[in-house]
């Protein structure tokens, strides 16, 4: 409960790519949305440099140990996109900034509301956040020149903690639904587990229906206009978390435009689920970048905070600007608006509704 | 090349649930086309029954000796879809008599075309077959009550054939472009190795650009109407794979209407990507089942053992029938025709073609 502290740390860290610019257009709203609490000194901002891909690299590590040392200095984290070395890049094998963080503060789960009312879809994904496929994800073995193994590890309390999370959310909100995806008929040790805890859980809920589903067949589900309105909240492994929430923010705009929060027992953070776009930034059009997922991510941000009025007013201001009003257009070049002319463009429309 | 041998035997094996309904109305045209080569020796069929979940259970194994032995007479096979034992079901836990077949027969490649030419929509997916999430599926360990623990497997030679397989195609169908789907930046070892091996082979052709993406932001591009179309040819790891094809197929009308081949040196089966549909059957609904995808698989198969042209004799009836005359519709249900009356209506267009 954050209004027991007598003081709110919130962390703010750019990230690589374009996640410098668009954090930056963010945390300018949050810090008005927030002004009086800064003020009264019940909130402060903290900013955090050096999770760089040039910083990392040098240091060899996902996470530099000061940087790690400052993010466990705030409770609640916004988090712009971080870059992660690729098989021909100049950077060494260091595991994703964004997994490794999942993991130090133990954010075990992934939250991603994808919503779009005029299609019927309402859906909220609850994704296991530190295990599965990425548990080890950076030590699997290259056991001979010819034959490489990775692992995919599930526990009970892993999977429980996140199935609970979603019942209760799924009970609270009223959803009536819980799905359960995995791939149980091939990978049948790990999946098989989450499977059958996940379903366990769901016996504790009576007014909650569970099904569930393969990852594949789900894909599939997702688009068909009819069948997808059946679902409503989603509890998924890891990697299959990953996979189909990308898919299902295309139907609300695509990943430019989905939220993603990643909660702890200790620590949350909030992060766009796109990239670091290095592209944009190689060809010098990191200016024209779309914040409208971080900004999602700072609505997420302010509800998970207990600040729901400034979470709404927020909300409103981006349903206006990005499908009602439509003033300006982010098209990622210099046919459309800059990431400032957005940013500004938001604020209006804040002041505008207050 | 089926055409030095002196005879050719084609093996049928209608499998469980919806499979002896679909795979017998989809064997009857194939007959039917045909005719001609079994009258004069060319051709022979070898139903095989006993790959039923039935027999499965009883001798404790995904393929019985006995009906292995018999597959294995049959250099080419028309499978119809089997059940795979779930937890809580009466069965023991026995691997997927799919999968198995896959890897007895060492079938490695996966090819599924899906094809909506309206929506600009020609890809071919060659999903790998035997290895990956699926190599040492049913023998994750459980290695305490609290940690269980899956395996992905990628091998040199296993990743050379899939995609030397794709260039070719690519290369013989002046494709121009083959993208390669993994999750390297998370599961670095194996499909970090995946990666790096088809970019390799990729190299030696010169006519083909390659290029590469994350399974997740791939499954939201296939989504988007413009990104889409530039799509050609994909080599995916096998549960990459898996999971793409069911997506893919949905905008060509849902796993209902797709084929797919499995392709090895010695051994190639054709198959639906659907699965046994069991609540169909135990519904009564099965003479219902829509032997769609079936009879897709049935023309992979004849232009595979290179009966071109009564592969596309059947392709058009399908077009027909399924898309441009529609006299019958398949719904599942009493609503709808039967499977036996949609094949008699494929029969009916293929003689009025002939
Ligand atoms: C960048 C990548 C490591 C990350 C993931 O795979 O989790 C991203 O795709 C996401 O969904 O947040
Ligand atoms: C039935 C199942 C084991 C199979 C698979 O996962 O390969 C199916 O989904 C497929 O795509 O052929």
């Amino acid at each position: 409960d954050y209004d027991k502290l007598d003081k709110l740390t919130i962390g703010v860290c750019g990230g690589d790519g374009i996640g410098p610019v668009i954090t930056k257009e963010s945390a300018r709203v949050l810090e008005y949305l927030l002004d009086d609490e800064v003020k009264s000194g019940k909130v402060e901002f903290k900013v955090i440099d050096g999770l760089t891909i040039e910083h990392r690299a040098e240091v060899g590590k996902a996470i530099p140990d000061d940087v790690l040392e400052e993010l466990k200095q705030c409770p609640v984290i916004l988090k712009g996109p971080t870059t992660t070395p690729r098989a021909g890049d100049p950077w060494p094998n260091i595991e994703s900034a964004n997994v490794a963080m999942r993991k130090e503060l133990d954010l075990f789960a992934n939250v991603r509301p994808v919503k779009v009312p005029e299609k019927g879809i309402d859906w909220t994904f609850y994704r296991e956040n530190t295990e599965g496929a990425y548990a080890l994800g950076s030590q699997g073995v290259h056991v001979t020149d010819d034959l490489s193994v990775d692992f995919t590890v599930t526990t009970t309390e892993g999977t429980e903690r996140i199935a609970r999370l979603a019942y209760e959310y799924a009970h609270k909100a009223k959803k009536g639904k819980v799905s359960i995806i995995t791939k149980a008929n091939v990978v049948k040790t790990t999946d098989g587990k989450f499977l059958k805890l996940c379903q366990e859980i769901g016996k504790e809920y009576p007014d909650i229906v569970t099904d569930d589903w393969y990852i594949d067949i789900t894909t599939a589900k997702l688009i068909d206009e009819k069948r997808r309105r059946d679902f409503k909240v989603f509890i998924l492994p890891n990697l299959y978390g990953d996979i189909i929430t990308d898919e299902a923010a295309e139907f609300q705009g695509g990943v430019g435009t989905a939220g993603s929060a990643n909660i702890g027992k200790r620590y949350a953070m909030f992060e766009a689920i796109h990239g670091s776009a290095p592209r944009m930034v190689a060809e010098g059009r990191d200016k024209y970048a779309d914040p409208c997922s971080m900004l999602r991510a700072t609505v997420m941000l302010l509800s998970h905070i207990g600040r729901q009025e400034k979470a709404d007013l927020l909300e409103q201001a981006l349903d206006i600007c990005m499908f009602k009003e439509k003033k300006l257009v982010i098209t990622g070049r210099d046919n459309g608006a800059t990431c400032r002319e957005f940013g500004d463009y938001v604020m209006e429309t804040i002041k505008a509704l207050q």
